[in-house]
Formats: structure tokens, C-alpha cells, sequence
């Protein structure tokens, strides 16, 4: 659908740009609720019944066998291993150099601050099934964790009719040094990771995308008292598309169609000054589309993509900068202007040679990305996401005696008594020489 | 209540340690559900109207106006002026130290990935009423907006009866840039801030503490589709202090009950190798005690409080590291020994002279931290909570020429042509040289 932003009221401009509505399906609530709490009392007994029941396999054991993880690891194509070391290794030196250092800074004489980063200790990986294997998503979260350098990465994934994973999950997974691999999904493997089971112990943070059930689980796991944190709000996955009448229409339209291939409600925006390019990517998008495998549902998305003509590209990046997309293409040829002036993105490929998919996979950058304009208050997943900051404050004798008159006002004037004493009480210790530690 | 921790079975240990339980309140929920509800219909008029009924203050507009800010600024004292002043540089200079280096790295030729660092738009500060005032909290979150540097920081504080903020509130806010009050509290505050009405434009994150109408109101507007970041789960305050034989009874006291006067939920607990200690302690506790002008809070909070014996420092600390406590003070000789062990906490306090209340106000360090074990998932609150982080990449064509395979190779394991095919046109362009960009 191709709109002139110029001709819209405000109201018609914000619905151009809204997103599908998140339904609050209250029967999804009691269900996932319920799978819950089954797993807290019944355990691996649930989760073995729930996997029967809903992935159709009947397992003895949720842990992944060392026979069938070699079974799996001798059937792993070449190429398809080389592409995956590649992605790997790109993905570790860009999360590598994210590693951040610690501050150590005197704020007065005598008086020490510090902030230190740790692993966390225990992250559950969630990687979903389906008719195709997403190492990818096994490369961005286990690469992460490992250069993290959390003690335990535990992966649980839906098995396969043959009671094991697809060599590219298995292999992805062996790289980044994952060997807790359990053979479960759905909302009772968020469960399991929550509340842990007899072969399951639970972990401290929760990664990675799913369907509605598993994204309902994560969020109501999170909420319980002394629950795991979670990685970030989930929502359908969406492109934007900056472009100006000098883009490849072929390319525009590639960018388009791949995220629409992702799923019915993916969303596909081009905003453009140039209503000849938005009807050459019209054209184009037609042409590829016709020889997708994934055609049904691409198309299905396509029915639903702007195609938005602006009257130049400074208003066609305010309307970026209204949408807040996941992903950000621009293909103009002022980058430098424009990434200026952009706002708001998960990640942004710039230029014509950086298609979506260099991203999604192997560049280096992450590609578990805030939708659905949470990149306007969220950050793209990163090392940070595996790590936990604290302080830690030492004060010596002569820094108490400097800083203490001013706690003490300050807790008086909050009308904490014990907390002025606890200064009081060392300093009249202090004073009167009695103490000499 | 002395405990001897190796006369505890496992589960009277774990026991030992346990958070007040959560209690799940349906009703709470749903007065929180309705109060978001009528503020996403009325706005304005039902922030005033919630004003006048909870806060009984009868306002004719929601800002804090020029005049009140005025008269309460001349009431301020000297002494606490100049320790907001002091406490503000601290926290300010530590702060400021957090700032994040942007990420630039070359992942392999012609692969250029960005991680950039910016500070969120618009943040929402909640400061709570009572009896006595806040500034600190004010600071720890204020100063920390202003250093990230949020276009607006937006505090909201319940009105006093003269339609005002104390004068520490708002000499603390003047002092971070905070520009923006409003005089709204409870629940109805945090859906104003998180939906917006005619005086206040919505924000995109929300911080600080409040009480369980607070708490839940954060939660529900958290879930919201497209609804505003939140700081961290909140939880009854508490402090693990670990101390051994030569500790001063008289300072391991008067930190417990820094803890225990914050409210009668308050969590102190005291975990030590020697016997004679933990008796000297509860004698300092209940001598200091008597003198509290919090005295009914603080008593009812310590008659919780758990004195745990251990048979030594080594086990001591694997009893801190299963609490995992947001306050943990460490008073032992080998202070170095501790450090390495001690896993959790959300601030450590190190030695004789540095109580809980040098942090609470003017170390520098924020003050805003994970309660209730949260110190394993989630990070005491820093310069970063206020910012947001996202990538860039640039593909050179040769970049794209050389990771091009790998990136099909990987889209063909995953089933996505599309995402195939937009690196596939691109390299047959740039074979056919048809394309010079």
C-alpha cells in the first residue's frame, strides 16, 4: 500500500505506523499458569508428559544423549559448519570487545567506590523448533553467555521425531560450550528453567524467543517472587527500510521480503522521498516473491506493508523516528546526515552491500533486537545482558570522619535515626581514640 | 533469634534464610487495573481527583508551580544543603566514571560493527511521601538522569498539605536538572507517567520505590504492549552483615538497625563464626534500640532478625552467598580473603567505617539496588539503567563479498530463501558490475 505521509491527518500518520494489537488472551494466561505450576509440583514427570503431549515424542530422559549428540554432530554438513564457524567467530570478537571494565574511583579523600561486572551464573537459552533449525539464535545467545563467561548455559529446545536436535543446534551449541542441552519447549521448558526440575536446575535469567506460550511463560515466571530475570519484551519482528531515490529497488525489496518471511505479522516498512522508487520496489517485490519457498507467508505480511512517500528524507527519518523499528535499513546516499538525525533503532545496516540477513547471522552483531518500538526504552541484546554490575564502597577512618556530618544531616532530615547512629557511634569511637583499626 | 547454622537440617536452614512470601493480592490488582484505566480515560481530571482522595490535597493543576518551588527553596536549612550539595558530587563523579565506551570493531574485512551508547529520551522518577522526605532518592536517581543525559526527567512525589514538596525534594531536583514535578503519587502517578495525560507526556522509563499500590501499578504498566521500561523488582529492603570475632559489637548493631527502622518488613541479619559476638551484638542492638525514634518499627523489624553462628568465616560467607543480600557489610579482618569469596550482593560495604549509610546518602554509589536474592539476576542501579544501547554495520562490497556465502549458507539451513536471496542479488550485481556504488 503506498501512502503520501503529506496527505494523512496526524491520526491517519499514527495508524500508518501502528503496530499489530497484542491481544490479551486471558485463556493463554490460565493455561501457561497452569503448565506452570505442574511443573513446580510434579517436575520432570510434567515435562517429559507435556512434551509427549505436545511435540509428539516420548522421551525417558529430557537430558540430550551424548549418542545422540554424536549421531547428530556426523551428519552436519561442510559448508553449512563453516558458515556457522564464521558467524561464530564474528559474533565472539564483536561481543568480545563489548567487555566492560571496572571503575574503581575515589569520590573524596577516604573514600572508595567501585563497580564491579560478573557473569551471571546460570542462563537458560531457549531456542524454538519448527520445520526449520535457527542455529543463528543458538550463535547469539550461547556465543554471548560464553564470552560472558557464565558458569552454566543450559539450552532446551523441542525434540524432533528422532529424540534429539538438528546437527546445526547441536553443532552451535558445541562451540559455544553448552553442555546442558535438554530436549523440551513450550511453556513447560520456560518452567523447567524458572523453577528448575530433578534433571533440570534452575537458572537466573531467561533468553530468547518463542511462541505466545513461551513468551506468556517468561513473562509470568518474571513476575514471581525471587523469579529469573528476562531477557526483553517480545513482539512480532519488523524492517524499516530508509531509502532515497538512488536505492536499489532489487535490494529494497529483498530487504522487505526477508523480514516478511519470518512470519504472518511481521511488519515491512519502506519510507522514501521518491514515489518512483516506492513503485519500483512495488514491481520488485512482486518479481521475488513469486519464487520464495516461504512464499505463503511472506505474502501474507506483504499485504500488510507501507510503502510511505515522504517529500524528503528529513521528514522520512522523523517518520523512522516515530516508528522506533527493530531493524533499520538505510540505503541513502547521505549515511552520514541521516544516521545523525536517526533516533531510534534495534540495529541499523547501512548502505546497499549491508542486507538485514548479514545481521541475522554472521556480521557480528546481535540479532535479538527490541520490537515493536521498544528500541526507543530497550537495548539490543549484548554482553551486558549476561553479566550483573554491583558496587562496592570502603571508607576509611579519616573518609568517615570527612563524609560523616554530611550522612548525618542527610538522615536526619529523612528522619532515620539509626541510620545518623551508625555514623555517630564511629565517629565518637574515633574521637575519643579508643579504637585503632 | 540466635541460630547455630551446622545444628540446622538443610530445610531449617533454607528456612533460616527465606524472604517474607510475597502474597499474591488479586484485589490490589485489580484497584491498581482500574486506577490505570481511569487515567488512560480522564487523565488530568482523574490524577487531581486520586490526589484529593489518597493524598487528601485538592489541586488545581498537577504541576508544582514556580511559586511553591520558590517559597519551599527559602526554607531550606544550611547544614542539609550543604550535604545534598556533597552527596550530589559524590554520586556525581561515580557516575559520571560508568560512562560506556561506543564499540567500534572491524569483524573482518570490509565488516564494520558498531555498538553506541545513548541515554534514554524521557525518564520518570518517583519519589514517595510520608512522613519525612527523600532527597537522597531524588539524588540517586536525578543525578544519574543528568549525567546519562535524558532529554527529560520527569519526578512525580505525593503533594504535602501546603501543595508543595519538601524543601530537600526540590533543592535536589534543582540541583539535577529536573526541570519537570509533578504532584501525583500511588499508582495513578505511575500510570500518568507511563500513558501520559494533558500535563504530563508520557516517558519511557520508570524508576524508583513506592509502596505495594507503587510496586504493582510499575508491574502492570511494564506489561503493557509498547508500555515503558521499569528499574527492577522491588522487595522488602534488608542487610547481611558478616562479621567475625573482633568485629564492634556496637557498629554491627547500629547497621542492623539502619536496616531494620526502614520499615517493619525490614530484613537484618547478622551472620558470624563467633558465639561471644553475635551475644554482644544483640545486647548493642537492643541498648541502641531503646534510644530509636523509629524504636516500634525497628523493634518490630528485629524481632526478625536472625543472628546466625557459624564455625567459621569460610562457612559464613557460603551463608551469605545462599542469602544473596542487597546490603551485605563485611567486618572482618581479612577483608581481602571475604571479597573473593562473597558472590551477591547488590552493594558491599567493606570494614569498620563504612556503614550501610554512607551509601544509602553520600559515597557516591547508588543506592537503588536488587532486594530479595535479586543480587544474582539482576544489577545494582548504574549510569547505564539510564541509557540505551544499539548496533550499526556497514558492508563494504567486499565485506559483503567475502561473508556473502556464510550468510546464504546459513539462511538455506534455516528454510529462508528471502533472506538468502537479498545477499544473492546483491552479489550477482556486484559480479555482473553492473553496480558501482
Amino acid at each position: 500500500m503506498q501512502i503520501q505521509w503529506n496527505e494523512l491527518t496526524e491520526a491517519q500518520q499514527a495508524a500508518a505506523l501502528a503496530r499489530p494489537a497484542q491481544s490479551n488472551n486471558p485463556q493463554l494466561s490460565e493455561q501457561v499458569s497452569d503448565i506452570i505450576d505442574r511443573i513446580r509440583t510434579n517436575g520432570d514427570a510434567a515435562l517429559l508428559d507435556y512434551t509427549a503431549r505436545f511435540d509428539g515424542v516420548n522421551l525417558a530422559t529430557v537430558k540430550l544423549s551424548t549418542e545422540a549428540k554424536a549421531t547428530a554432530l556426523a551428519q552436519l554438513g561442510t559448508d553449512v559448519k563453516a558458515a556457522i564457524d564464521i558467524a561464530y567467530r564474528n559474533i565472539k570478537a564483536f561481543h568480545t570487545a563489548q567487555m566492560p571494565k571496572d571503575v574503581t574511583l575515589e569520590t573524596q579523600p577516604g573514600v572508595l567506590c567501585e563497580l564491579k561486572h560478573v557473569a551471571l551464573d546460570a542462563v537458560g537459552l531457549y531456542i524454538p523448533g519448527g520445520s526449520a533449525p535457527l542455529p543463528s539464535t543458538v550463535l547469539m545467545l550461547g556465543t554471548t553467555a560464553q564470552v560472558a563467561g557464565c558458569l552454566r548455559k543450559v539450552l532446551v529446545s523441542p525434540p524432533n521425531a528422532q529424540q534429539s536436535l538438528a546437527p546445526e543446534i547441536i553443532y552451535a551449541a558445541t562451540l559455544c560450550g553448552i553442555d546442558e542441552i535438554y530436549l523440551c519447549g513450550g511453556a513447560q521448558a520456560i518452567a523447567a528453567l524458572a523453577l528448575g526440575t530433578e534433571s533440570i536446575a534452575k537458572v537466573d535469567k531467561i533468553f530468547g524467543p518463542g511462541n505466545s506460550y513461551v513468551t506468556e511463560a517468561k513473562q509470568q515466571v518474571a513476575l514471581l517472587a525471587g523469579g529469573p530475570a528476562i531477557d526483553m519484551p517480545a513482539g512480532p519482528s519488523e524492517v524499516l527500510v530508509l531509502a532515497d531515490k538512488d536505492a536499489d529497488a532489487d535490494f529494497v525489496a529483498s530487504d522487505l521480503l526477508s523480514q516478511a518471511e519470518h512470519g504472518k505479522d511481521s511488519q515491512a516498512i519502506l519510507v522514501t522521498e521518491s514515489q518512483a522508487l516506492a513503485a519500483a520496489v512495488e514491481l520488485a517485490v512482486a518479481d521475488q516473491l513469486a519464487r520464495l519457498s516461504r512464499q505463503e507467508i511472506a505474502a501474507h505480511a506483504m499485504q500488510y506493508a507501507r510503502y510511505i512517500v515522504c517529500d524528503d528524507i528529513t521528514q522520512a527519518i522523523q517518520v523512522s523516528n516515530l516508528y522506533a523499528p527493530e531493524h533499520l535499513i538505510v540505503q541513502v546516499t547521505d549515511t552520514d546526515t541521516a544516521l545523525a538525525q536517526l533516533k531510534y533503532a534495534g540495529s541499523i545496516f547501512v548502505g546497499p552491500y549491508s542486507p538485514e540477513s548479514a545481521g541475522d547471522y554472521a556480521s557480528g552483531t546481535n540479532h535479538v533486537l527490541p520490537t515493536y518500538g521498544y528500541s526507543r526504552n530497550y537495548s539490543s541484546l549484548g554482553l551486558l545482558d549476561f553479566m550483573r554490575r554491583f558496587t562496592v564502597q570502603t571508607l576509611s577512618k579519616a573518609g568517615l570522619q570527612d563524609l560523616g556530618p554530611a550522612i548525618m544531616h542527610l538522615a536526619e532530615a529523612e528522619g532515620l535515626d539509626a541510620h545518623k547512629n551508625a555514623v555517630a557511634i564511629r565517629l565518637a569511637k574515633l574521637n575519643a581514640g579508643t579504637r585503632d583499626a
